[in-house]
């Protein structure tokens, strides 16, 4: 899998980032940002395919709708912007019923409602594979979209909530952070923030490489998820916490001034969990001994396996 | 497949088409409207599926990449618009070399910038099934954008190209009719128009459904493509041109008086092929020898058998 991660940033480096006046961010953050009428539009999109991002066994069709949407709204989030429009394409298995097609689409209708978010188009075709599901979003983000390459060194990191243990099921049933993004950037502008997809060590990467600066996390503020086995050593449930991907709570990072404004606001609930600080590649954590250890990049890689 | 296609019309309904004041066109057209900043968006989708839409025996990868960003852009001419990013989620066979995706790109990225439309994003993930992608495509129309649904009686009907025989090649070379819808909208407003995808004895339907008014065809003045072989039948060619789909021409309705100014242009090929006429179910033809018949529904429904 880190061959076809090489490959993809390959690919990227090939497409010309500004290739338009108007698009104002192109691949490589968790949404594109075009500039449409003084507006900036925010375009995504997630395709998520059976036995690999879901698993038919474990979750109904409702589920699996649910997890398609809100994984988009999850990269809108990470902009700090507000959903609108959602396009989904559906490659359906021929054994498929009617009625769970209908359940799929129920699972992405009603979670998009909840976030004023509408299916506006899509296509639908039957073949001898299995169940494949694409969601285009749309959005839009007031004021500034916050990048991932805005943190300084000094800016303090927070994350929305514990982590780790998605496996056990939270991976379908996650709250995407709409609501407590524009709660933030209601209260500051954070300087860089993305969505935790393939878990804390090799997301905070992505920040790390594309603001040029390192991070120093604190093994004794993160906060790990109840899913998270109790019975586990601590380095084990460190491990999950920094690796098992699709917690899809926040990361962000904010400015020194602005992280007091976090910190004592009373609506969203975040964890203050380390700084930035250092070489891009300097990804390191005080551990609870107060020795510092580099945090190997042991991001799960979308797969159950 | 007509399971299907009463299957996808039954979901469309269950979506209310009017959620938000500022979508003005949501499913049902060949683009969603949004408008954004006073700016018209349009948003299509179009999912492709190896063995369904396109055969590796007959089409190299770069092939298959024009064609996969081609079906949308035609979906942005058939609105009268500009097209401008495009966002493409991957499915790719664990057996597919580096080269061949990145040929399938160039493919993408060539033909769209063509067109100065900009992949701005996607999604790529290995799975044990077949290659599909999925395109998310955005465009602006100036003016008002031409939909399905304004056809009236006495309209005059045009098509954008010869018909027919695209199995044979053109489905993968055909040219998106983005500048020939362009030329057309800045010398009139079309009342309605559509891409011609299914075959035009399917895709005339559209018009007429959601216009509320039926057509009679001129069987003399259908252009049918070289493509159709020479040695058959005249009716056998003529179901050709009516029934194999994939020819993505444009076909447009226009008022009387602006159809005077569509046949005086120079700039545009187009072919008169009949008028905008009685109730909506009723798709007739004037055969060469005068006698008027029924249109049979046997539009081509995207698969190879």
């Amino acid at each position: 899998m880190t061959d076809e991660f090489q490959f993809i940033r390959s690919m990227e480096r090939s497409i010309l980032q500004t290739q338009s006046a108007d698009i104002s961010v192109g691949i490589g953050d968790d949404c594109a940002v075009w500039n449409v009428g003084g507006q900036h539009v925010l375009l995504a999109t997630d395709m998520l395919i059976q036995n690999v991002h879901f698993d038919l066994q474990q979750m109904s069709f409702d589920e699996v709708g649910r997890k398609c949407i809100a994984v988009n709204l999850s990269d809108i989030a990470a902009m700090g912007g507000r959903p609108k429009t959602a396009m989904v394409s559906l490659a359906l298995p021929e054994s498929i019923s009617h009625r769970d097609v209908q359940s799929l689409m129920d699972g992405i209708i009603q979670l998009g409602q909840q976030y004023q978010t509408y299916v506006v188009g899509g296509d639908t075709t039957s073949h001898s594979g299995d169940l494949i599901v694409n969601v285009a979003i749309t959005g839009i983000v007031e004021g500034i979209p916050v990048l991932r390459s805005g943190a300084h060194s000094g800016d303090v990191l927070f994350v929305t909530g514990p982590l780790g243990g998605s496996i056990y099921g939270h991976h379908w049933s996650f709250t995407p952070r709409i609501q407590e993004a524009l709660c933030l950037k209601g209260i500051c502008q954070p300087t860089a923030m993305i969505d935790l997809s393939d878990g804390l060590a090799s997301d905070i990467r992505h920040i790390a490489q594309q603001s040029g600066v390192g991070c120093l996390l604190d093994e004794s503020s993160l906060p790990i998820s109840e899913a998270v086995p109790e019975d586990l050593t601590d380095n084990e449930r460190l491990k999950h916490a920094l690796s098992d991907g699709e917690d899809f709570e926040l990361l962000l990072t904010v400015s020194p001034e602005d992280a007091d404004l976090v910190r004592k606001q009373k609506n969203v609930k975040v964890y203050e969990i380390g700084e930035m600080q250092g070489h891009r590649d300097s990804i390191m954590m005080k551990r609870k001994d107060e020795t510092l250890e580099p945090i190997p990049d042991s991001g799960w890689k979308h797969h159950f396996d």
